[in-house]
């Protein structure tokens, strides 16, 4: 298995871009961005599906359901027109956030590591090689906690597209094979409770197929 | 060679500590830490000595001369009592920081990682294993732009010690072999310029002997 396919074992950095969904942008008070943004999550937050999500008593848990992209190969400074070629395939997470402390260190100037950073706070599917994607930019995504819908939205409605994001991501930072970009959620984020049920899909939109699936507790 | 020895080829993770010295936090106006907090720097920012700093035009460079701390085994919840057990051994590095752009950052309550996180941002020196030093919390550790001394600290001075920052990082997300822990930087940060050269040197202030030394251009 390459180290792409296997980047939940093997993988070295989760890149995750804020805010590249007008909906949610606006849903949490903040201005739409003028260009991407990103914070880093540890490898060690991977939570395969059917895990279970773990916080701290006093943590305030917020789902943001996520296409990722799994990176196929080593690359800098890579341009728009190159970017899809560094692209191996998919994958669906959710980019668990402890929301309470993510305000409170927003407010306070410091660094987002640690609220975004927890172990099993990126609960992710198995990885969807690239070939079964006819178009990464027409995708839905949706999520249901306890079997209600709280996210549903389509990769159509990015602000920033897939060659964007890698462009940006790999001026400052290498990207490597088996590196996961997130790629930012759409409306709808909220709470949930360690004891709650949240599952997850991704449809391929122009056929109807589903893609990945993911669960956890 | 191990994995922890290795760390720069083979670690997933660097987890800084911010204003781990009190003369440090108050010299960016900076309070006092109640409890230890850290950001995340990517393994691609690693820049072996003797390599060049990079950065984009309007970067204003800052170094910050740290002890880092090499995990030797996994481990998460780790006790103060075990927590000497999972140190590999040590590394000297700089803490390279876009300056500029963290300001702006940490005023709009954004993530650290960009500004942090750039390739080269990590010159690291060779790997120290453990048993070449006697107590790392008496060590001096300085850096000099153009031969000129700019910082000049002593790990004795660490307002939270080093089995207090395994204790509190390994309570939020795991410890892998070849993790870096940067422990935070003494008084004295300042700019510097791609084309001057700066170099470091972390001694054993009771015996004397140099440790390792690091350079970079
Ligand atoms: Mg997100
Ligand atoms: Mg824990
Ligand atoms: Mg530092």
């Amino acid at each position: 298995m390459s180290i792409a396919a296997s980047f939940v074992r093997h993988g070295k950095k989760i890149v995750a871009i804020g805010r590249n969904y007008v909906d949610h942008a606006k849903e949490l008070g903040n201005a739409v961005p003028k260009e991407p943004f990103f914070f880093l999550k540890p490898t060690t937050s991977y939570l395969p599906s059917g895990g279970f999500v773990e916080a701290p008593r006093g943590i305030n848990l917020h789902h943001e359901v996520e296409l990722g992209i799994v990176i196929g190969k080593n690359g800098r400074d890579i341009s728009q027109d190159d970017a899809m070629g560094y692209v191996a395939g998919y994958a669906l997470a959710n980019d668990v956030t402890a929301r309470n402390m993510q305000n409170e260190v927003k407010k306070r100037g410091l660094p987002w590591a640690a609220s975004k950073g927890f172990d099993t706070f990126t609960p992710i599917s198995d990885f969807v090689p690239k070939e079964q994607v006819s178009d990464p930019h027409n995708l839905h995504l949706w999520l249901k906690v306890n079997g209600e819908f709280r996210q549903r939205g389509t990769t159509a409605e990015m602000i920033f597209r897939i060659p964007r994001l890698i462009e940006h991501v790999s001026s400052i930072m290498a990207l490597e094979e088996g590196d996961l970009l997130l790629t930012g959620t759409p409306a709808g984020v909220g709470p949930f409770n360690i004891d709650d049920d949240v599952s997850c899909g991704l449809i391929d939109a122009s056929t109807g197929q589903i893609l990945a699936e993911l669960q956890h507790g």
